[in-house]
């Protein structure tokens, strides 16, 4: 073990307004003793997604409370170091809600497993895990892609947008445009990833080129941003169009009241539907997912890519970046 | 014939704000005469919907645009007066699209249809028409009640609403709670149509009551009217929640920019869906709904109330009334 010390990030204040790293505290504290029956595990990576920003306000339902003081709440990967448990031995690796943390004990009953032989710790972290799920099922079967269908998804260089978009041209979609913050993220869309075209809502009039790409409408719009984006979807959908809630990162910083989408009747015009969902609710379906998006990987129709940032005193940064749009791919933070 | 002239009522502007009697202008045009395989039809009920003022300001796209000089379009019922056409013969009872005027010429191709034997014309312009329709439909087909289930309706005194929620009640939903501008309307609503509870959203904190006569939630929430009512609902979803998105009749008079649904990010939360329809989408249905409904209307389960307001020059009035909310039920004019 390199760190004698258990460094630990807690929940300082809830976030108001843009997420800063002063609404973490950092601390050290002794590292934990197993009990009988317990293990410790030490991690060495940690995923961040918006959605926790969420969760330090209590706004989500789905995920337990967190208080001021809490460790921040996270998942990760990590190794067994030392086992009173005979399902988790040493030297084995798993993954779990970890939280902002070196070490942790485990009884093993939480939401703690080994992560399994032949997937790396990113993987695990991503695309075999909620966040490539959230893309697979929202786009897959919320979505639901027919030949040659026009789909826009937003936040497409963000982890869950970036695999949406190649999902759908997997199960056939003709036009698929991805709406990201800057040059760089537009040409990785197109050149690597195969997404027709990308719109950048930072220089480029979004309204217009939405219309201009789209001239029959969007079959589906996958939102990971909500807000003026979600707006100009709404004004442009086909007939029977699906507007798949997955995010909606551009209200997860505001403070005060926050607009609705004004042109949600569109819905009405283009006897459409908008729906949320939340990957917790199909736990049971990962390893019938994990089969299909394993074979695309290893056909290389399906690409992944993980934007790591080194070194524990940047878990909190990591976090931040979601929301300053700095990362492309998925956020991960290796803390060992 | 009573009356030797054709009495029009044209479209005079296009409504901004509270659509107003100056929104139309009166005319007094000669009578049509039928050419070959033509027929005259002779006017006496007309029907108002709150779509109608969307169509006079060109905002749905389900239905042709109409231009300032155009006779106000209207569904009606009338009888055949002289006829060359094998199909339609005089004396015969008609409904169509037949405007805000006494009489008209079809060729029989356009929408017109005979009122089948045994339906009055006021059911034929409800029950077993479009509105009637845009109930089942809206409820049984989009909102889909469980046993047992939650329903809010709003707008719910009237000719949508209070049929919408009827049939929750008939297909097993436990709790149907409809939301109503004045105490005549909630008692009628519980007295008479078997609604469990009503809210009257003029003299009672409706966000206070929904929550109270929803401890549980909604499962469905049947809208006519948008705005804020439809925050309040969006605001109490059960899981997997419906929202019917049928109306939105407190947007349909606002000038300027009309707000969104804030809340409408709980659809993730309460992983629910949002669905809107035009029920023109259907009509190869009609007959099928026809029996269903009739049945129930029948066997007493099924109660329709018409609001009939007499006289031609009541047409504009009879299309305010659905605004201001003086309606109970649907609104007919009786203009012969």
């Amino acid at each position: 073990m390199s760190n004698r010390r258990n460094r630990q990030f807690l929940i300082a204040a809830r976030p108001e307004g843009m997420i800063k790293e002063s609404d973490f505290e950092y601390v050290e504290k002794p590292i934990p003793e197993p009990g009988p029956g317990e293990f410790l595990i030490h991690q060495d990576i940690v995923a961040v997604e918006p959605a926790l920003r969420g969760q330090m306000e209590n706004r989500a339902n789905y995920a337990a409370p967190l208080q001021i003081g809490d460790v921040m709440r996270a998942l990760g990967v990590g190794t067994v170091v030392e086992s009173n448990n005979p399902d988790f031995k040493e030297g084995q690796r798993v993954q779990g809600l970890f939280g902002f943390q070196d070490y942790l004990v485990s009884d093993g009953k939480g939401m703690v497993s080994r992560v399994p032989e032949g997937v790396s710790g990113e993987a695990a972290l991503y695309v075999f895990g909620g966040t490539g799920f959230t893309a697979y099922y929202g786009m897959a079967e919320v979505g639901k892609p027919t030949p040659g269908c026009n789909v826009l998804v937003s936040g497409a260089a963000g982890a869950v947008g970036s695999l949406a978009g190649q999902i759908a041209k997997i199960l056939g979609a003709g036009n698929v445009v991805g709406i990201a913050g800057s040059d760089e993220k537009c040409r990785w869309l197109v050149e690597e990833l195969g997404f027709d075209a990308a719109i950048n809502y930072k220089t480029e009039d979004v309204a217009a080129r939405v219309k201009e790409l789209f001239p029959k409408g969007l079959d589906i719009y996958y939102d990971n941003v909500g807000g003026e984006i979600l707006d100009i979807a709404l004004a442009n959908l086909a007939m029977n169009a699906r507007v798949v809630i997955c995010g909606g990162i551009s209200r997860y910083n505001k403070s005060g009241p926050i607009e609705g989408p004004k042109n949600y009747f569109n819905l009405v015009y283009s006897r459409a539907t908008m729906t949320g969902f939340i990957i917790v609710d199909h736990v049971h379906r990962y390893k019938e997912w994990t089969g299909i998006m394993g074979k695309w990987i290893a056909d290389g129709k399906l690409k992944y890519r993980i934007d790591m940032l080194e070194g524990f005193e940047n878990l909190p940064k990591g976090l931040i970046r979601l929301f300053t749009g700095e990362n492309i791919g998925k956020q991960l933070i290796r803390i060992a």
